[in-house]
C-alpha cells in the first residue's frame, strides 16, 4: 500500500460491467482487497493512497447499503467523498444524466460512482467524463463490485472456485447482482445453476453458460454455495409470481431446502433481505450463513477498486 | 489531549442511559469537554484523537441540531463521519431496526450514535453490535448527551452542584431530556423539582427522586436553574392539555413567571424552542439565558464521549 | 498559498453583495482563484490552508450544483464541511431562519454558506452570527459567488473587461444571477445589456447602469458575451410570458440568433439549462459554449472566496 507498489493492476479506465477485468485481473483486485480487510479491523483504518482525491457518489436510485459501503471507502483511502442524490424528473432523463453527469465532471472529480434505473446508464457517462466511472447497479444490467464482493466472500471460505456448484435462486429476471455473478463466477471457473421459476428467468438465459434449474430439489442438490436473491417486488410490474405465498412454498430457501445442498453449503444474500419470502430468518442467521461477512467484504472490495482504478488516472493533472 | 494523556475513562463500552455512568465518571467527561470548549474557539479546531475511526450517524428520527453537533463533534476529532438517515418502514420495524445496524456493524464502524423513536432501540443495538453505542435520543427514555451538555452549562455558571435547586419545567411526561436530566442532577446532588400539570407528568414519577409540582408558583419559588422544555404536540396522540392558550397562562416562562425563581436563575431549554408557548422572547434572548451556550456544550460534551468512548475500542483490531 | 503567502485580501467579514468587495479586491480574487484551478486540475487537490476550520453549508432551497460546487471547494482547502438541508416551515420564516442560524452559530463554524428563498436573508443572519457568512443566493437579490466565476470565465477568453460588451438575456426580473453580474461587469469596466421582454424586466432596471433591450436583434448586436439565463418557470405567479413558443420564437439563443453577435462570441448560461426554451442544444454543445468551464471555474472561486474570507476572521480563538 506504499506509493511505491501502487502498480498498474487494471487496464481499463473504467469499471462498468464485469467484462471490464479479465480474471487475472478479478484475482488481483481480491487480493488487494484481502489487504484491506485487515486494514478496516484495525484501529487506525486510514491507508490515505487517495489524499486529495476527489470521489463523487451519483445515485439517481437510493441504496443505503451501497452508498455507504463506497463512502466508507472512499473515506479509508483518504478521498474527499461527496454523495449526491439526484431525483430524476419525469422527461427528458437521458439529457438530466447527461447534464448532471457533464457538470459535475467540470468540477474534476477522481471518481463518479453511480447508479441509475436505467441499464447502461453508466457506460452512457463514462463516454462523457474525464473521470474514473464505476457502476454501482445500472437498471436490470450489471453491478460488478457486488459480484466481486461475493467472489471474495466465497474464495475465503472455499479457497477457490474451480470445481465449485454456485446455486443463484429466486428473482433472476430483474436481478443485475445475479448477472454480474453469473459473469464473474463463470470467469473464475465456478459452475453456476439458476434456478427460479420460468417467469423469473431472462430468456435467453441458456446462453449465459449456466445450468437452468425450475425447482429447488435438483437446483440446490450438491451446491456448495447458495445464494439467494431478493425478490424485487417493487420492479415487478406484472404478475410475475402467482402470490407471495406460493412463491415461498415452492422457492424460499428455509431449514428443510437447504438440506438439499451440501452439508457444508454456504448462505449469501446480496441485502435488503425479505425475511420470510425468499428466506427464513433461521437461515438467515444460521450458521452457514455468511450475510454479514458479505457486508464486510463490500468495503474491502470498493477500497481495492477505487486504489486499482486510481493508478490508471492521469499523473501530471487534468486537461 | 495527546495520546499518552489517552488513560481510560469510563468503565463501559457504550453510552446509552445515565446509569452507564457514574458520577466520578460523569465528572471527568464534564471536565475533557471544558478542553473540548476551548479547542473548538481555536482557528484550528482539530484534535485529531480519533483519526482513522468511523464514526455512523444513523438517525431513525430527523434531528438537524442534534446530528449536526455529533457530525461536528466527530469531524473535529478527525473521524470519519457517516449521515445514514433511515425512513423506517411501517412494518416490522425491529427487524428493521436490527437488519440495518448490523449491516452497519458489518462496515466496522467504530462508533454508532443511534437516534430511534422507540425507547430501548439504543440498547437492543447495542447487544447486537461491536463497537461503542451512543444513545441520541430513544423514545420517551433517555438523551444522555443532553443532560451531560445541561450539566456542564450548569456548572459553568454554578460552579457545582451541591445544593442547588434546579426546576424542569413542562412536558415532562414526553420527554427523555427530562428523564436523563433528573437521573444525572440527582447523581450530582442538585435537588431537582418537575413542574407540570398532571397530565404531562409520567406515572410514579415520585419515584424518581424529585419534588412534584403542579404550578409555576411554588416550582419556580428559589430555583437556581429554570429549564423549558418543548412542549412536544407532535408526540401527543390525546389531549394532554385543554388548549395551547391555557397552557401557556399557566406553564410558559415569561418575565413575570421567572421572577418567582432566584434573580441569578439560569433559564435553559433544550430546543428547539416554541417561542410564545412554553417560553416568551424576550426571556429566551434575555441575559439570564443560556440556550446557546449549551448547544456550544454540546458538542464539546460530545467530543467528549467520542474521545472517552474510543479509549475502550479493541486495540489490536476486531475479531 | 503557503501560511506566510496569506495576507488580508478583503476589507469586510462577509460576502453578501458584489458592492461588499471592491474592484481590486474582486481582481485579486479572480488572480486568487486561478491558482486555484490549477489546482483542481493536478491529481492531489488538496491545499489545506483551511484545516481544522468548519464550513457550514445552509441550503434552505435545494441547490444540487452550487451546494455540491462550495462542498468541493471546501473540502479540497481541508476545511471540515456539513451540509444542512432545511425545510422552511410555512409559518413564522423570519424566527425559523435566526433561531437555526444562531444555533448553528454557537457551534462555532467559520463559514456559514447560506442559500434562502428571501432577499435579504445572508444579510440578516451576517448580522446576528460571528463567522464568515457567504451568499449563495437568496432570493431575487444577489449570489455574487455566481458573478465571480462569471467574470473569470469571461477574462480567461477575453483577457479584461475594458470595452466588452456583455449581453444578459432572458428572465432578469427573477435572476439574482443577472443583478450581481451586472453590479460586477459595471465595475470591472463592462458595458452590459439587458435583453427581455419588459415583463421580465425589473422596474427601475434603467438605473442598474444597463442598455435595455427588447429584441435579440438589437440587444446581441456586436456582444462578445452572451449570457443567457434559466426561465424561471418555478418562481413565475403569474403570465409573465405570452407562451413558452412565443418565448423561444423571440428570445431563445439558437444558431441563427447567436449570428447577431461577434463571430467569436461566448455563449454562458448559469444552467441549469431549459434545453430548446431559452438555448439551444447545439449552441450550448457548441464551439462557441463555456458552459462547462463556468462550472469549473465555480469551485476555483469559491476556493479564493474561502481562502480571502478566512484571513479575515480571529486569530485568538472566538469569544
Amino acid at each position: 500500500m506504499t506509493r511505491e507498489a501502487r502498480t498498474p493492476l487494471l487496464k481499463r479506465q473504467h469499471l462498468l460491467a464485469i467484462d471490464d477485468i479479465s480474471p487475472l485481473e478479478a484475482i488481483s483486485l481480491l487480493d488487494l482487497a484481502e489487504r484491506y480487510v485487515e486494514v478496516s479491523r484495525q484501529t487506525d483504518k486510514r491507508q490515505p493512497v487517495l489524499q486529495g482525491r476527489t470521489q463523487v457518489n451519483l445515485f439517481f436510485e437510493a441504496s443505503t447499503r451501497t452508498q455507504s459501503s463506497f463512502e466508507i471507502a472512499g473515506k479509508r483511502l483518504g478521498a474527499d467523498v461527496m454523495n449526491m442524490a439526484v431525483a430524476t424528473s419525469s422527461v427528458s432523463k437521458g439529457e438530466t444524466l447527461l447534464d448532471t453527469a457533464m457538470t459535475i465532471n467540470a468540477m474534476q472529480p477522481d471518481f463518479l460512482v453511480v447508479r441509475h434505473q436505467s441499464s447502461g446508464a453508466a457506460e452512457l457517462l463514462a463516454q462523457k467524463v474525464s473521470c474514473a466511472v464505476i457502476n454501482a447497479g445500472d437498471g436490470q444490467h450489471e453491478h460488478p463490485t457486488q459480484a466481486l464482493l461475493d467472489a471474495l466472500t466465497i474464495r475465503r471460505h472455499k479457497k477457490g472456485f474451480e470445481g465449485l456448484t454456485v446455486a443463484i435462486c429466486g428473482d433472476v429476471l430483474h436481478s443485475r447482482v445475479a448477472r454480474s455473478n453469473i459473469h464473474l463466477l463463470n470467469k473464475l471457473g465456478a459452475r453456476v445453476r439458476v434456478v427460479a421459476p420460468s417467469t423469473l428467468l431472462p430468456s435467453g438465459i441458456a446462453n449465459f453458460g449456466v445450468e437452468v434449474h425450475r425447482s429447488m430439489e435438483t437446483g440446490l442438490r450438491g451446491a456448495d454455495v447458495v445464494m439467494m436473491l431478493r425478490l424485487q417486488l417493487e420492479r415487478m410490474t406484472g404478475a410475475f409470481v402467482p402470490s407471495i405465498r406460493e412463491y415461498y412454498r415452492f422457492y424460499s430457501l428455509n431449514a428443510d431446502t437447504l438440506k438439499l445442498a451440501k452439508p457444508d453449503a454456504m448462505v449469501m444474500h446480496p441485502g435488503p433481505m425479505n425475511r420470510g419470502i425468499e428466506i427464513d430468518s433461521d437461515v438467515a442467521d444460521g450458521v452457514q450463513s455468511v450475510i454479514r461477512e458479505q457486508v464486510e467484504m463490500g468495503v474491502a472490495v470498493r477500497m481495492a477498486v477505487l486504489d486499482a482504478l486510481s493508478r490508471n488516472l492521469p499523473r501530471g493533472g487534468y486537461a
